[in-house]
């Protein structure tokens, strides 16, 4: 998976400081997740061909994380898009933007499918050959998912060395990547591990903005490779968070260590704070393994 | 009048080209004029205390000329803007604006008002002492206004030179600056034009996008100081204009030179062309004082 993150602070968006936008790209499908203000122009930035968009997951309706939505499916429709687009979100996302449309006198000439949430457990959104997306549901002043995008256990990889020499049929191929021995024509057996790797591991990313300190996530967000957890404040604003229903980077740090993640990625920052490093400062105390979302920034998981 | 440029493309908002929106500033009062995506972050980039907008004007309802407007309207509220904002544009736009702040479970703690636009024939929307606005009906595939700004004519100035030795009350002043002559205490009278400058002459500015080309505005726009025009395309593409009731630059400089205006401003650029002085030439063959439209850039009327 890659991560590339094309805003990464609350509130208004500002010259370099964008609202929430991220895109993960796994298996060359691109998922946008949150759509602030100005994320088209992010994209153009950030050098993406992101017409290959085909899913959107918008967390909340807090103009910081969606007010983007509309310009973008616009656009699409401008630069001559045909493939379908998905759009999941909250009750009223499909109304909002349906309306919109309607006063423009526009549509779109490609299929647009809106997928509403309400539920308050967990749900599942979406998955492929590669990857599986579910909903971790949050605590906010509004209904809010985080969501969880987990590649799939792939199918063993055949090892070209290994049958080069083999005069294998296509129905022996799809034997090894499902992990089974074969025996050849000619009476010959193999068994898979001879001629196959292992299927790369499954990762894990888990998507959380906005939320007030919430332990009922740790369950769900248990041992992912990248946990994005937002941290908007600073524990000296702790009852600012509280009351704003947003976290502090220490808050998000315990959530990380109690789900034992592998890495924690703060953002959602408020404008308030200068020096990013606090927050840094503040979660490592907690959790070591801590990095900052930045603007226009790229990472692997 | 000082006129400042936000966005001057068509279409979709790319990194230095932004979507359509201009600042209209009078005596210190700021009116804004359309709003596409990212007006906010542009309003920041041109330095302007954009919290003493007052007026929006919106044409129409495309994304273009108004995406950018709940953004700016959330900003406001999250930078405890108390003062009312009014917000002209065409029927419809209240219900959208209002849905979103619905949905957020937001509200502003000001006092927003809409003056729904249905009207086909020239209305009057605001005025104060120094300004006057009224709608300029224009034809798009949605229902659209252009606007005119009409400076009022000013009272007299008083000369603080030739009344240095006189003394005045303050119903001597009404009187000079209404226009008449005074008489003093001990019997002096001074004609009016001895201790006054005349009025600042009135100053029109006419704003026109999106449209067709569509002579009926001739007439309305007659000899105003500065007519901004939308020219979306150039002659070579004349059928696309006219498929997409938006005008050429030919078609901008004919409507300038009928209704012998003092200066035009092309804008509204389609993307496809790279040369602008493209719009320039083939306007100036039809009329002379011809000018173009660029981001961020300020015009004084």
């Amino acid at each position: 998976m890659k991560l590339t993150i094309l805003g990464c602070h609350s509130a208004t968006p500002r010259e370099h400081k964008h609202t929430t936008s991220q895109l993960l790209e796994v298996k060359g499908n691109l998922f946008l997740i949150d759509c602030g203000e100005g994320t088209q122009m992010q994209l153009r930035k950030s050098k993406i061909k992101f017409s290959r968009i085909q899913h959107v997951f918008i967390s909340h309706l807090h103009g910081d994380h969606f007010y983007g939505l509309i310009g973008l499916i616009s656009t699409f429709r401008l630069l001559g898009r045909t493939a379908p687009l998905t759009i999941y979100g909250p009750k009223g996302i499909k109304e909002i933007i349906t309306l919109q449309l309607k006063l423009a006198k526009s549509w779109t000439d490609y299929e647009l499918h809106f997928k509403e949430l309400e539920s308050t457990v967990p749900e599942f959104l979406f998955e492929d050959e590669h990857i599986k997306v579910t909903t971790l549901p949050l605590e906010h002043r509004v209904y809010t998912n985080g969501f969880l995008f987990s590649t799939k256990s792939e199918k063993r990889k055949i090892n070209s060395e290994a049958i080069a020499d083999l005069d294998l049929k296509p129905f022996h191929f799809t034997q090894l990547q499902n992990g089974f021995s074969i025996e050849l024509e000619n009476g010959k057996t193999f068994e898979n591990e001879k001629l196959t790797h292992p299927p790369e591991p499954q990762k894990q990313y888990a998507y959380c903005s906005d939320t007030v300190y919430n332990e009922a996530l740790v369950s769900e967000v248990k041992g992912v490779d990248l946990l994005y957890h937002e941290s908007t404040f600073l524990e000296q604003h702790k009852e600012l968070a509280k009351k704003t229903k947003h976290s502090t980077a220490k808050e998000a740090a315990t959530i990380a260590q109690k789900a034992a993640v592998k890495q924690l990625m703060l953002g959602h920052y408020s404008n308030r704070y200068g020096d990013k490093n606090e927050f840094v400062k503040e979660a490592s105390a907690i959790f070591e393994n801590v990095i900052l979302s930045e603007d226009l920034k790229s990472f692997s998981i």
